[in-house]
């Protein structure tokens, strides 16, 4: 008798090649299976909700599995956390409907972009957060994520995406939010394109740090064309924060 | 004309052998040391406020060095972190008496060691701080703190120390502090012996997990025998927040 059990995952992605299998890189996703291997004796596909990419953080990834396994969900967590390496942790367990998917099942995400406020790079945070020296305009930020909440085509903010793609998604909040020695910006959407959240990110961060007006996001929208947005920043200050299902 | 400058330095001390220059093995001073020689093509030796073991990191690790460089301080910062490794900066540069040292001119120094609290293991955290399964109990352990604050031979707390060493020291507060998801112990004193912050923080730790009544502190303390104290705990959780002058 099969069940279908869900996994709430934290890892440091920095050590990754993003969630998704690949032969002879480290994945989360690799990771996972194998340890999934260790504790049932049997090798079950791992079903995450969406790819992070390389290097890139989560502290609330959802994935789910399908086991004849009989162990309490409390017991497969320790026994799994005992089989995987010190960068990835499962830290919840909980059997779900059969017909349960991490992928389809996503009502939505949240994604968190961090960075840190310092007139000097800080070794302590240097993992985990970009790193600006200036304070930029919070309030000028705010105005511009305000041109990309709701319903478009964030087809500029996607790479690789092929012409026939569906690029529309909604945007249900995208906050700046202030935090002790820096900020965070939080992307919520139904779903969202590759890069999408490190490129929104550049757009806001340009528009806060001055070099460009807040209605530039609203500009970079309606072009949907990747050329005119700007690069993605780095992956190691994004975080995977949640998925509600 | 020779000056003396005064930096403030935070490093992750994970790749590191400590703060004391080793033949052949990274050290913090060596690196500071390192990128001095680099900006003023001089070699001037570095003065800790003390060392720092094996894996500690600093948030205000205080240091000087003697120097006929003319830079203005601020741009000796920039000049000195674009030439050291990226675990390793300078926090600020200030222009000191000429008389001022790093460590015979320290009042006193604080650290602070600290834990998470979580059922499960936390990939995130797990480099910065130690994993507690059950929140201890705060009050027992601020009780057993009470007993090692003033002017004591901690003895008991050092490990390495030659029965000629002079171990009184002054320990000028030693608080349990709640962080979100954890806790704090921060110890000040006027000097600290070899691995006692991480001693202390083991026999306050039994004592917040049961396994010792608070007054144990006192024994510990009055037996004056490294084998009457608990292990050091690990050295990834332990910070040298700041340096006072």
């Amino acid at each position: 008798m099969e069940r279908t059990v869900k996994l709430v995952l934290a890892y440091d992605g920095a050590a990754y090649q993003g969630w998704q299998r690949q032969p002879d890189r480290p994945t989360v996703q690799g990771a996972v299976e194998a340890a999934i291997q260790a504790v049932t004796r049997v090798r079950s596909p791992v079903h995450g909700s969406g790819r992070t990419d390389a290097g890139v953080h989560a502290i609330g990834q959802v994935c789910h599995f399908r086991t004849a396994c009989g162990l309490p969900a409390e017991t497969l967590v320790r026994a799994l956390n005992a089989n995987l390496p010190d960068d990835v942790a499962v830290r919840a367990a909980t059997d779900a409907p059969a017909d349960f998917h991490a992928r389809y099942s996503a009502v939505r995400k949240t994604y968190f972009y961090q960075a840190y406020v310092d007139p000097h790079r800080d070794p302590l945070r240097r993992r985990r957060a970009l790193h600006l020296r200036r304070p930029p305009d919070l309030a000028a930020m705010r105005k511009a994520a305000a041109h990309l909440v709701g319903r478009h085509d964030f087809r500029s903010f996607a790479t690789e995406a092929p012409p026939d793609l569906d690029t529309v998604r909604t945007m249900h909040a995208l906050r700046v939010v202030r935090i002790p020695g820096g900020f965070r910006i939080f992307a919520t959407s139904n779903g969202f394109l590759q890069h999408m959240v490190r490129s929104i990110a550049g757009c806001l961060l340009r528009v806060g740090t001055g070099r460009d007006d807040a209605s530039e996001a609203a500009r970079i929208l309606a072009a949907r064309d990747r050329r005119e947005a700007p690069a993605a920043l780095p992956a190691h200050a994004l975080f995977l924060w949640r998925v509600d299902y």
